[in-house]
């Protein structure tokens, strides 16, 4: 490893998605001791290792005030926003204007189709460039889109839900063995800091431990991102998210009705064929199932299937963490296809 | 109240859902102090409240041998079997000959379709005579089968996945709305405790808590009840069971596909109808789903539904707690039914 | 039981102790429903089982304005405070001149001694008559005070950690074998109920599930209760908190020198001469500990106790479910006290 | 780096130990994978990942049963024993005979006090090599005993209890600023893991949830390490262990008496002395904490303590991850330090 580290910025570290990004970029060895800064207009807040402890290593990460002078100073190549959506569509026109390469973590620039963009309700300043950067933004599953990830200017990484919901749908119902019309089940069960930082009623630990819980039915904003990646059409997908007593963590049972009797080594063979090269994808098999447990705190999505005895249906089901494959380490992943460094370095 | 109270006795009350019926028979005012006996043919172990402290009141609850004669002895009416499945299956023909009403907490009586009793392989002794109570035994869903419930002598207390399943499923299954052709998918999570008190690795806390996994995929034993009590073919129903990371608790989410478009006031209407004047349902209506820590340490089955914007698709979504409406509290209730009292007494 | 029932008021019902205290008072069989009143000068919310939706049993518990003159033409005789102490040290005095019986469970009126209270920082608009009540309130333990709270007008219920405290130490101490100069030890850990219901960063799932944390060292306001209750002076005793991951629950060890070697039948028989008799009091003996679970939902404090093989230290265990025998259970309790009725009453 | 990596063997490393150690033996840059051996006379099981499937990265790591000629014939230079004491007791004194280094994660090695070692009734066959190799045995932990751990060829890895006590407390008795002859109590509190993999009813979800206890109380034997390494007479120490509902983590809350009033800036020196250079320990300073969460997944002791107003008694917390710095992170400590490597190479 030679030459210069690369220069990045993180703005909105002190999030749980934030912190983890926080963690991974200051142990990867091709990259620079990151800036982290305030979110735009906010002051700067204490340094990162009094929000959380556990980073102290001797040494002070301090969050400074952002402007785009500091990250023009500092030589930043790449800047993270680990924002609400609303800002994140705000500051990426300008950030692209002034040469920077993006990883967006949230939700603003996902959404091909404007019909699924309507539910975040996006008022843009500049409509025209908003619509054109909506159409080259990329979406950073790289398992789908590897090829664009690494010229991409813009990289929208996926909600966590969609992550391990796309991930095994996506070579299935390409493969055509889906009868997609008999409608696509998902059932998804998330740990609490999915639910962020924030303190809430919901995520008081006297109500949300000893419980369980459905949310969102019919009208979780991950919803959009499946349909366009998937390939489904609205009527076709019913997906349900639902709030586990864990702090990290997603496992989604997918119920899927085929076309015709299908064997198992069918099944198999989709799926190697889609990620058997894959790195961060671990295929479990028939009759293997993963469990949340097993990718808690690494990148991987992990994928396993049981196929009825008729053969007529399938259950997927798929776990991943929330904070790493389904926000931070997915970033990551993505910044190592966008310089073409192995998908697992720094990890 | 006047007149004696009812003698009964529990045979396994040292497992959790044993000491859950001893407590509520303990606070029952029209039942006496149950006679706790050990399992055929074992020693009696240490008293109930060395097993559980919290039992603890001043009083002992000694656990006796088993015989036929200390029961008589004792005028026992009612004998209540929190034991494995094939040692109901062996105890209920004598008990049934020797006068005695019988609500078995097992699986052992609960299926009425030979290819569904398959899966528990039972061997009966007297083939003809196991025949002739599988047809006899009522399972005993109060709210489906209060009138046959009211006269049994063998009662099937019902498994708490199906419960949980069959409350909700088997109206809207007859309302002919639902188009079970497009099947039926019961997506289940269950807290520890219903996995039992023999420790095994997967109920050790470091493998379960943290963790949440899907298990007995398209092979669990609660498939034939739901089959059979909500009217499905086999090749209907997709149940998946999953381990939730608490420990007491169900909630069962329920995909539907409708017959036509309906409105939520339909089946909000069958559901009413069909549990209006049930005590131990509570129906939560359109837009609002229960939670499992609503109905823990009670025995209620909460029912709530979200129906797609398409009016085709429904989801409902019922909870329990597995020890109470699923196990123990519906043995309660199911013995108010049979004699006559009201079905909320001694809770 | 003959006569008219009780009729008393709620204030603060919403929180995890008002709603506790709700519960046990719906089910007790000489009480009227209450009267359910929102904070002096704040609007009523949404009905009770609005905020907690297990209350739901077919009826509804509003919230309603409060005025002193409600509370007259309901005929309340018995108030409940579950406010912040600012507002009971606020209401108490116009309560007592309307003639109300008082049960207040915030740390309002607990201490009888000025430096004790400092740490409160009182603002009373009528100092001399604030000292009156200071010094005629009687500290809601019935175990220690039951005849000054039969006749009580304003009960003031303890804090859970010093009822777990307080229940062990104070015979142990009277009983001259505990050598209090060389310090005692009490090292208490709490389930997250007893932080409250707001939701703080602290008491957010993620922070919470998965750690422990010791909190408020040699600063805890109920080291006052424990001082006086037990007979110590400030320099003799160090009281530790700590947040247990569990939604309710309190253990406390306490480590005690005494002053000659002792045998185990001595402390046993100090506590039984103490607690013999208690109903809400369960003596464990020696070598047996209390856990958590053994009191939870209950009204019990349990202790437990072992002593050094050289019978110079002693460790006592206590637990207690902070929720009830730690706040509106003991309140309960109070209540039985205040009108003579069985001390068991309605749990 | 350069030259041929370290070769080692790992006996019992299907434990949460032994995995542990595993996991980081498999990251180290200086070290070949591990040879997985069966225990002495015990046949080989399935393959690690099989038993850990987290583990899962493509390839396998196959458990081989032991033999004396295997380690010597893959040139093995370090074996490490996570094994039951007995275990370790029977083949530290062969493998030291065939040249070995031995880092022991058992308690059979800890103790050079003779009746220390009798809580554990060791049965040695040769008792003058037992003995022999109980006073040339070094008790591995580095910030005590770094010199000695350098050339030993028996490491005994420390208790993780006995850790959290003995890093915080060794250099403050040293000091002579604690009173010992008041007492130090020491209350400490660990995760689930800690009580091994085998599962048992106290391990069970269900008892272990929503639970706290008490256990061993004057009884645990870590108590002799801690007497050992802090230079404390056994009437002088108070050590209680506790479990928490937790899967991993320790914290400790130590109770000392001063000889003096004492400034935080007296206790600060004393701490900044002993491990101001260390860089595995983490002190916090006066009136700031450490919670369990963050030490999680390290190989940190975290220390932080508080003062009372009259300076007369000392509260001290420390905090670790029972799995790492209490048990697996400090072998792999031990191991660089053995070697000479950076004592956080590896991790």
């Amino acid at each position: 490893m030679s030459g210069a580290k690369l220069q990045t910025a993180v703005m909105g570290s002190t999030g749980y998605v934030g912190v983890e990004l926080a963690k991974l970029l200051l142990r990867h060895p091709r990259v620079a001791t990151p800036l982290f800064v305030s979110r735009q207009g906010e002051p700067a807040t204490q340094p990162l290792e009094e929000h959380y402890p556990e980073l102290n290593d001797g040494r002070s990460y301090p969050l400074v005030p952002f402007t785009w002078e500091l990250l023009k100073s500092r030589g930043v190549e790449v800047l993270f926003l680990a924002t609400p959506h609303e800002l994140s569509r705000e500051l990426v026109p300008e950030a692209l204007d002034r040469g920077l390469r993006i990883v967006d973590l949230s939700g603003a620039w996902r959404l091909k189709v404007a019909a699924n963009r309507a539910v975040y309700g996006f008022e843009d300043r500049d409509a025209k460039r908003a619509a054109e950067l909506d159409r080259t933004a990329v979406y950073g599953l790289p398992e789908l889109h590897r090829d664009q990830i690494r010229d991409a200017a813009l990289v929208a990484n996926p909600g966590c839900y969609a992550t391990s919901v796309i991930v095994p749908l996506a070579p299935l119902v390409r493969s055509g063995l889906v009868d997609t019309a008999r409608g696509v089940v998902c059932d998804c069960k998330s740990g609490v800091s999915g639910a962020g930082k924030k303190p809430t009623q919901k995520t008081h630990f006297v109500e949300a431990a000893d419980n369980f819980s459905a949310y969102s039915v019919f009208g979780h904003r991950h919803t959009g991102e499946i349909l366009e990646q998937a390939g489904l059409d609205a009527d076709e997908l019913t997906f349900t998210p639902h709030l586990l007593p864990i702090p990290r963590g997603i496992l989604s049972t997918i119920y899927l009705g085929l076309t015709r009797p299908v064997s198992a080594a069918e099944i198999d063979a989709v799926l190697r064929e889609a990620y058997g090269s894959a790195q961060w994808v671990r295929l479990f098999g028939h009759g293997k199932l993963p469990q949340v447990q097993y990718s808690l705190r690494t990148n991987y999505c992990d994928v396993g299937f049981q196929l009825a005895p008729d053969g007529r249906r399938l259950i997927v089901v798929s776990c991943l963490d929330n904070l790493m494959k389904g926000a931070a380490g997915q970033a990551l992943q993505n910044l190592n296809v966008m310089f073409g460094w192995g998908e697992k370095e720094g990890f």
